[in-house]
């Protein structure tokens, strides 16, 4: 069985991911980040959902983005809520963290390398996706062609580095109506940059938002 | 006076790499990684060379590459001792770290975005360089692009990403007498993969080699 490197945030769409790369026969080795951010209980989803689909192992890898600063999901800047669609569209917004992207992706380049793959899975999206610019299928390209040339998979040409995306040009309603049809178990998973103490959502933020606006969108329940 | 982060391993390369940095007129944000790295002791030959050349802040980010596995370098796996240059010429060595200089250069990128700026300096070398894939050319020029398309500051076009590689096409010799006519205080660096308990080298191993072979060629004394 091929073997693939997932990067799992605990979220509705890694999740999502994880059960397409699950489909497509690649046994699953999902990674997740502490990195300072103050939504930390989506790792105890990222956990439940790799146990749920059956991922051959599941590492937390412990960075400190917070060091740098610069986010409202690392830093004391309050997230942003109620915002509508047009101003969600309106450039990056301050729940950006720098580099973030291009930081989960190395650390599943190094895993990739270790496991003798090239398959790497990022649940990206283009389309719903709050403005980052490293969601961008002109960025996913771009990393793919670099990361052939950092590696020795690449190099020695062993395993082609691939960045699989495969729900960049979904729209949140269809990523949902795929879950739905892979059997997610959707309760499992967490969304929201700004949760209380006790995990529960705040149903405000934009991850809150664009996930009901999914849900209801693709006409089914969120559990 | 524009910012620039370096990143400093605490060996010869990146202390002259700093130094030309401070040279060409940058604040320098020294960055450095414990990465699980069995030579941690080159993170107090860089605390020493950061305080030494003026830095503006020195990091050191904690990240545990170990927890992949597959480098003698975090791993349990023996260190070459006593390679001649046409064995360190022949393909990528067991102390090649999978990723190292991606993940590396991801976390200066966060830091760059947040500090403002696009410029990055990295002390690789494509001559004497112990045969890794991230230490080439075409890697850094992969890399450059990529980030250019990673982050605000090059979305943004506030500040272009530029990854500047001073010592991508010197020979050891070279870089020692450019560490020398810019003052660099050698002895506060450290090169060794397998020191003594107490931080001395060994002498033996690839870098050990390279770095006394360097000082002979160049006619200077390592001290």
């Amino acid at each position: 069985m091929p073997k693939a490197v997932c990067l799992l945030s605990g979220g509705l769409d890694s999740a999502t991911c994880l059960a397409i790369a699950r489909r497509d026969g690649f046994e699953c080795y999902a990674l997740s980040f502490e990195y300072g951010q103050r939504h930390r209980v989506e790792l105890e989803a990222a956990a439940r959902v790799a146990g749920a689909l059956g991922a051959a192992r599941h590492i937390v890898a412990r960075i400190s983005l917070d060091a740098f600063g610069g986010s409202a999901l690392t830093a004391p800047i309050e997230v942003p809520k109620g915002r509508s669609a047009a101003e969600m569209g309106e450039g990056i917004p301050v729940t950006y963290v720098p580099a973030r992207n291009t930081i989960f992706l190395s650390f599943a380049l190094a895993w990739a390398e270790v496991l003798g793959t090239g398959d790497i899975f990022i649940g990206v999206n283009a389309l719903d996706y709050s403005g980052y610019p490293d969601c961008r299928p002109e960025f996913i390209e771009a990393y793919e062609r670099m990361a052939n040339l950092a590696t020795r998979v690449g190099v020695e040409g062993t395993a082609r580095v691939k960045i699989h995306t495969p729900l960049l040009r979904l729209s949140k309603a269809e990523i949902v109506k795929l879950g739905a049809e892979l059997e997610l178990p959707f309760g499992l998973t967490h969304s929201c940059y700004d949760p209380s103490p006790d995990g529960r959502p705040c149903g405000a933020c934009d991850a809150c938002l664009l996930r009901r606006k999914g849900f209801e969108e693709a006409g089914i329940e969120d559990r």
